[in-house]
C-alpha cells in the first residue's frame, strides 16, 4: 500500500523520538512491501519560533492531506521558556488543541498497562495488582471545557472569568460509539466516567451511554462518579477494562493511570475521527531536560506508530510485528535511563530504536 | 466555653459515627469545663423519607444558628436506593450542596497524611513514600462548575446540556487566604493547582494567587496543572505541603490523596467560611453495605470533631487531646476491621469511640 504519512518531531525529546519511530515506520514498509511517503511539518515551540504561531495552516493542511500523523510532543518548561510569555492562543499547547480540532479527532485512546518486565516500576505494592491491569481510556477530545466559550471581564468591576462545559447529543453519542466498539475487541466490560451528581453534561452524557449500549448487548455497561474512579485506579486498577469519559476527565484520569503503570515512557496514544485519518502520539511530555542527549525513550512513540498501522492502515499484523519486537526487546533485558533497573542493560535511544528494527 | 452544636448523623453508617463522635465531644466538654449543647437535624436520604427534600428551610435554620456542624455522611447506594430516581435536586447530595452554599463554606480543607501505624495500608509502596507523606488539600467549595448555571435544552433540535465554570477574583482570594494561612502554619510550601493551559478561570485563579502571595514572602508558592498533579500524587505524596485548587479539581485531588494514604476511614475535613461557624465531617462516605452493623470506622469522624473544636471554638488544646488519643489507641493496636492487620486488635464502632474517649 501507499500511504502518506505527516510526521511532527516537536520540541524537546520530539525530534530523537520520532526519528526512531520514523526509521521503524520505514522498516516495516520495506519488510512488508509498502510505499509511506514522509513529510515533516513543524509544530509547538519550534513552530513559534520560526513562524511566530504553534501551527500554521499551510502545515495544517499538510496534515489534513495525509493518511496519518505521528507527534513527538510540543511544549518545554512553563517556568523558563519564552514561549509561555506569550498570549495563551500562541502558546505551544494551542497548536495541539489547534490540530485536534480540525481533524476532529474526537475519540482519544489511552492504554494504561504493564508489561511484566517492568512490573516492578509500578509505584503500587504488588497487592493493588492482584486484577492485572491492562485498561484502555477513551476520553472526547474536541468537547467540553477545551473547547466552549470563555472569556474573562469586569462584572460590576469584579474581575470575572468564565469557561463553558458544553456536550451535545452527537458528540456523546460518537465517543459512546468508539468506546463500545473498544470494549466489544477486549474483556466486554464499559465504565462511563461522569459526575452525574452535579453536572447536567454528565447526565446527558449517561443517558445516551445507556442508549448507545443498547446496541451492544454483549458490552457489560457500569456508571462511576469521577472523585471515585480517581480513587479505584490507585485502589485496584485491574478492575478497569474500557474507560469512557469527557475530555477534562480524561486528561486527569489518564495522566493518573499512566503514572500508575509506573512506566509513562511507553505508553502510546491515538486521536482519532470519523476518517481513518488519525493522530498517534505517546502519552509522555517533551521532557526538554532530556532533550537531546539520546537518553529519551522512543519505545511510546513506536508503540504510537504501532497503533497507526492499526488504526489508519488497517495493518493489524505489521502493527503486532512493531508491538512484538518492543516486547521482545524488554525480554531481552533492555532499557533506557527511565526504566533501568539493575541487572538490566542500559541502552540510549538510538540504540534502543535499532534493536526494536533488528527484531521485526 | 458555651457552645451549640449541630449533628447531622445522616444515612448509612452516620448516624452510628455520629454518635461516637458526639460523645468525644460530651467528654471533651466535661474534662475540659465547658457546655456543649447538641442538636440533631436530618440531612440526606432520610431528610427525603421524612420531609420529601435532602434538607429543609428550618434545619437549615438550625444549623445557620449553630456554632458549628458535625456531620456524618449522606447518601446511599446510587445503583438501588429509591432516591436516585428523584431530580437531582431532591437527591441526598442536593443537601450537601444546599449547605454549602447556604452557609457559605468556602474553604474546604482536606489533610491527607499517613498514620505511621497504618503506612502498611498505603497502596504505595514504600520507595514512593521517600519524602513522607502529609498534606493538606484547601479545595475551594463554593464556586465553579458546581454552583454555575446549567441547563438542557434542544438546539437546532439537538439536545444540548450546559454547566458554567466561573471565578471572581474575590472568590478566588478569599480561598487564596486560607490556603496562605494554612501554608504559614505548615511547612511554607504551597502548590496551585489549576489547568491554565487551557481555561480562562485557570489563569484568573494563577494571576490572583500570585497576588495574594506577595503577602505571603515566607510561603513559597508554585504552580502545577492538574493532570500533573494527578500523577505526582501517586508518584510522589511527600513533595506536597499544601494544595489549594478550585472545586472540581478539589473533589477529584482530594480523594485520590485519600486513597493513597489507604486508610480513607481515618481522614477529617473541614469546611469553613469567613466566621467561626463550620462544618465538619469525615472524608469517606455513608457506606451503606455496612451501616448499622458496628463495623464502620468512627476515627475520621472523631477527628472531625477535633477540626470542629480547633477551627470553630479555637479550642486548641482540647482539639490536640482528641488527636493524641486518637494516636494513641492507634499505638495501644486497636483497629476497626477497615484498618485491621494482623497481630493488631480488632474493635467495632463503639470499642473504638470508648477505647478513645479512655484515653482523654
Ligand atoms: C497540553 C494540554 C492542552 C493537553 C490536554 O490537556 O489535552 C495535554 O495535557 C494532553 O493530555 O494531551
Ligand atoms: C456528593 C458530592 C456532591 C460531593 C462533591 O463532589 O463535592 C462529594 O463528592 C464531596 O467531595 O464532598
Amino acid at each position: 500500500m501507499e500511504k502518506k504519512i505527516v510526521l511532527i518531531p516537536g520540541d524537546g525529546i520530539g525530534p530523537e523520538i520520532v526519528r526512531e519511530a520514523k526509521a521503524v515506520l520505514a522498516h516495516v514498509a520495506e519488510k512488508f512491501g509498502h510505499t509511506f511517503s514522509f513529510t515533516e511539518i513543524d509544530m509547538g515551540g519550534c513552530s513559534i519560533d520560526r513562524y511566530g504561531e504553534p501551527l500554521t495552516d499551510e502545515n495544517l493542511q499538510k496534515a489534513k492531506e495525509s493518511d496519518a500523523v505521528l507527534l513527538g510532543a510540543v511544549g518545554g518548561n512553563a517556568e523558563t521558556s519564552p514561549w509561555y510569555k506569550l498570549a495563551p492562543s500562541l502558546r505551544p499547547e494551542a497548536g495541539l488543541l489547534k490540530i485536534r480540532k480540525e481533524l476532529g479527532l474526537f475519540a482519544n485512546l489511552r492504554p494504561a498497562f504493564l508489561y511484566p518486565e517492568l512490573a516492578a516500576a509500578c509505584p503500587l505494592k504488588p497487592e493493588q495488582l492482584a486484577n492485572g491491569f491492562d485498561l484502555v481510556i477513551v476520553r472526547e477530545l474536541t468537547g467540553g471545557l477545551y473547547f466552549g466559550e470563555r472569556h474573562t471581564e469586569k462584572v460590576n468591576s469584579v474581575e470575572t472569568a468564565v469557561d463553558t462545559l458544553v456536550y451535545t447529543e452527537p458528540e456523546i453519542r460518537r465517543i459512546a460509539i468508539k468506546a463500545f466498539e473498544a470494549a466489544t475487541k477486549r474483556r466486554k466490560s464499559l465504565i462511563s466516567v461522569d459526575k452525574a451528581n452535579v453536572l447536567d453534561t454528565s447526565r446527558l452524557w449517561r443517558r445516551v451511554m445507556e442508549e448507545v449500549g443498547k446496541d451492544y448487548p454483549d458490552v457489560k455497561l457500569s456508571h462511576m462518579l469521577v472523585d471515585n474512579a480517581a480513587m479505584q485506579l490507585v485502589y485496584n486498577p485491574g478492575q478497569f477494562d474500557v474507560i469512557v469519559t469527557e475530555n477534562t476527565f480524561g486528561d486527569i484520569l489518564s495522566d493518573e493511570a499512566s503514572m500508575v503503570t509506573g512506566s509513562i515512557g511507553m505508553l502510546p496514544s491515538a486521536s482519532l475521527n470519523e476518517t481513518k485519518l488519525g493522530l498517534y502520539e505517546p502519552s509522555h511530555g517533551s521532557a526538554p531536560d532530556i532533550a537531546g542527549q539520546d537518553k529519551a525513550n522512543p519505545l511510546a512513540t513506536i508503540l504510537s506508530a504501532a497503533m497507526l498501522l492499526r488504526y489508519s492502515f488497517d495493518m493489524e499484523t505489521e502493527a503486532r510485528a512493531v508491538e512484538s519486537a518492543v516486547a521482545a526487546v524488554l525480554r531481552d533485558g533492555y532499557r533506557t535511563p527511565d526504566i533501568y533497573t539493575e541487572g538490566t542493560k542500559k541502552v540510549g535511544t538510538r540504540e534502543m530504536g535499532a534493536l526494536v528494527r533488528e527484531r521485526i
